[in-house]
């Protein structure tokens, strides 16, 4: 397929390269060129601008946040531009207002919108392992299948609301943030108490809480090991504050959400933003004054 | 070998059914003696006061609450009448300060005092695959060990100091009931989206949220299928209490603890006390008004 | 002096007429003029835009959210068609962004951007007790001093800054509701208890918590009486947001700020959002069951 | 009158000169004799046990916690002693459960128990400017009415029963613990944004946040002024879980003071337990790392 990637970041070059290996024709954008490097090396063509990815069958694209999109696929006038019969498939955790938006704005210029945002980290992306939820058209869907396939290991429809994607995105960031969460104060306690918590997070990730949010945060928590990050505390902080909007909008209180909210904030005002979001189990540590008691 | 075993409810007839199984010989005491009828026809004894199931070479015990074991334990004169070298193993969840007190009065019997509370439901109890945490001297759990394999699938050894075990106990009770207020929250926020949570829960227990609490719990969830109750939402109160104790007393604020306790209480104001504590996950449907919007 | 209004809603309308009868000439704009009658009955000269409004000395507006905001003053181009030397002056209660680029919005049009978000009720609106917070020029404030003092008894000047004004009313309408939720909460308490609230709230008001808020708040929680608004519960929720982002603008964690979020966004849910804010206070009750009590 | 009194702490010592100087026959009782000298030196008889503070016609008390009641007074065998008629003024902050016990058992001994919890500082004790909030008998209430009245300003009686007047205390307690949070919260806002909290403070406790309260907090939070402490962070501590569990056993969820007994954990785990407890607004600012901004 003819197929266009915007958003070149550390996400978005895995992903573009499992596309690129498949045999597709690919055309890159990305705000710094730099970043294109290793793909145009691997046979992809570098455009001037984002609306020139947008000329073939299927535009995706990764890009960090609302705004952004706004800038970029809006005010660079992408889907005014678009080949007829685009679909553009959005891959990024964004705002569940911002994806109604641009599902219509694509709509009104002939383009279909899938919201396909995905599971993984960058390793995993890199892997072809990631899990894509996608809300939209389900002929659309069908036509690029075999496309989505060689970014991820498994696809997860949700419907033909392309926001019910990303609702579904933000809900489950949400649960792997409590999961960080609720593992930095359940070690802070047994800590406390003089437990060791890798002894401790052995026996649950081994057991109750097999499975992979639980077993590779839990490592990193026990070891307190941010750095490098697979996702900052700065996008965790993000998207409870996507996640919580959300639920305003539909008027759904969610106090875990507020409480990973304040410590998110906490992280960061701690000058932890750019660590990998696990480091959130450091703020239970923190309030327990664990290192000053030699715990 | 000698088994005496105090507690026949749901979780307590499991486990000595699986004791008397392997062959040991087993003497019972409950305070209804009724629910000791299926062991008896099995070959137990039973006997007519719990200090009469401590002359044997352990003793086992699965009481409801720390009131439960005050008043059959210490008022009943059990470690001072017991047998010369007697092991005992508590296997219930009770509260830190308890765990420590009933050691010390135990050495001062000559009783070794292990604490060994089990994660699992009933039926893991009944099939023999709980997870046992251990805490105590390390010898006589040594002697016990092929005794602990038949009840369960697996034991996890916390070191010399018997509360130990109970703290972790706690902390992974907290950690399960965190998942049921985590899974609550974020379907009621996709429910209120209108996405069906059964299709949202199958999303992130089928990846990222693998494991049996998230897998079990969240079946229960989605059918919001609350009775008949494993580990009611009375008992998951008592026990987010205790860790909430075990946090005051090592000073460790637990913030999403604190929502746990408050939403047990609801569910228990609003009548939910003997269901299955998933039932937790009510509230923040209840919250959201869901019900009343037909989500 | 030559004094333009925006924007009548009951607060404004108070406010509007008390400049009017202080002897001021005064022209005032609203979306539906119909809220204008009784002002122009007294003399007042209604306008057709809103840029109209903006010819005289003094411009006042109290407008009722961010989006009005935008929509009015930037669309409506009032600044742009401004004459020259306006003392623009807003009263009302926006988000601490928009009060920085409405200021320097105005400030290109050469118009000087006064922020002064009032205190009060619209009862205290119209007997001109409001207090004034005030954020900008001070020589600006100097001159419409005297202007000000016909609408509210006492003006709290906090420096150049326009939008520090925003952060004091804001973080002051966070310490109202979080007065209403503790209120809430301890009414609960003892009404579960079986002590009247009514009693409860007389002591404490009457003593350690006299002053205006716990006082007037507790008579209408005490006895539960929540229409008329004098501002409601939708209102609340937008004031506890904005102090939201004004916190998360600068990293600052405000956990009672989520705990009252949560609880507003269930009243809305329940269909409260026009009662007046005080009946967040039910939100503790309904937790704990009280009706269905009997307490 | 003859008055026994228990307890000379600072509260107590205070209080019990007062009883002194309206010219009481008064016989003290502390379990260290030395905080007794200044009352001796004025005319009041040192007893040798708890008991015998219990000879005359009233018995108060003012101990620190459940603890020390429970070992003066139970296991001191004080109503066991008592004189016929003894009307006991229990004037501490004890939990509901123990109000009840204690109640329950002077009953047994013919004694009367008054719950007499008191409201105000240590300044406020020596000025005789207490209100007394007092549960119980009302006959007995009115024969000691004017000896209460020499050391408080106000009675507030409400009603039978005794531990009505503790749950009245504790949530009196928890709303001054929640303004003292609330105005932490609010200082770090404007803190954070370049705003000194005197002067946000000034603002709202001159005005709709007039009353001792938050006129008297506020001046120590503004100060960040924590010693010499009137009560200390440890006490609050104490009084938030009474409140707690006094909420707990008639199923109150209460989320805010959830977020008090985390952060009373939190500065004492910091090492603030000794400071006085407004000292619970530096963990705000702590949360916001407004020290290390220079804010």
């Amino acid at each position: 397929m003819d197929v266009g990637f915007i958003g070149l970041g550390r996400m978005g070059q895995a992903i573009a390269a499992n596309v690129l290996r498949a045999g597709h024709r690919l055309s890159v954008w990305n705000r710094s060129p730099a970043a294109a490097e290793a793909l145009v090396a691997g046979g992809a063509q570098l455009v001037g601008t984002p609306a020139q990815a947008a000329r073939g069958e299927v535009l995706m694209s990764m890009l960090a946040d609302d705004a952004a999109h706004r800038s970029v696929l809006i005010e660079g006038g992408v889907f005014a531009g678009a080949s007829g019969g685009l679909v553009y498939v959005n891959l990024a955790t964004v705002s569940v207002a911002l994806a109604r938006e641009l599902a219509a704005l694509a709509a009104a210029h002939g383009v279909t919108y899938l919201a396909a945002p995905v599971f993984g980290r960058p390793e995993a992306a890199a892997a072809a392992k990631l899990n894509i939820v996608v809300g939209g058209d389900g002929a659309a869907l069908t036509r690029i299948e075999s496309l989505l396939l060689t970014i991820g290991e498994r696809i997860w429809p949700v419907g033909a609301l392309p926001e019910h994607a990303n609702v579904v995105k933000l809900a489950g960031n949400f649960m792997i943030a409590s999961a960080l969460e609720t593992m930095g104060e359940a070690a802070a306690l047994v800590r406390a108490h003089g437990i060791r918590s890798a002894d401790f997070l052995d026996i649950l990730t081994s057991t109750l809480f097999a499975g992979p949010v639980y077993q590779n945060y839990g490592r990193l928590i026990a070891a307190q090991r941010y750095q490098p990050a697979g996702f900052t505390v700065t996008l965790g902080l993000k998207d409870v504050r996507l996640a919580l909007e959300a639920a305003e909008s539909e008027r759904v209180p969610m106090p875990v959400a507020g409480v990973l909210r304040d410590h998110f904030l906490e992280a960061l005002a701690a000058g932890r933003g750019e660590q990998d979001w696990a480091a959130l189990a450091e703020v239970a540590a923190t309030h327990a004054a664990l290192a000053a008691r030699g715990r």
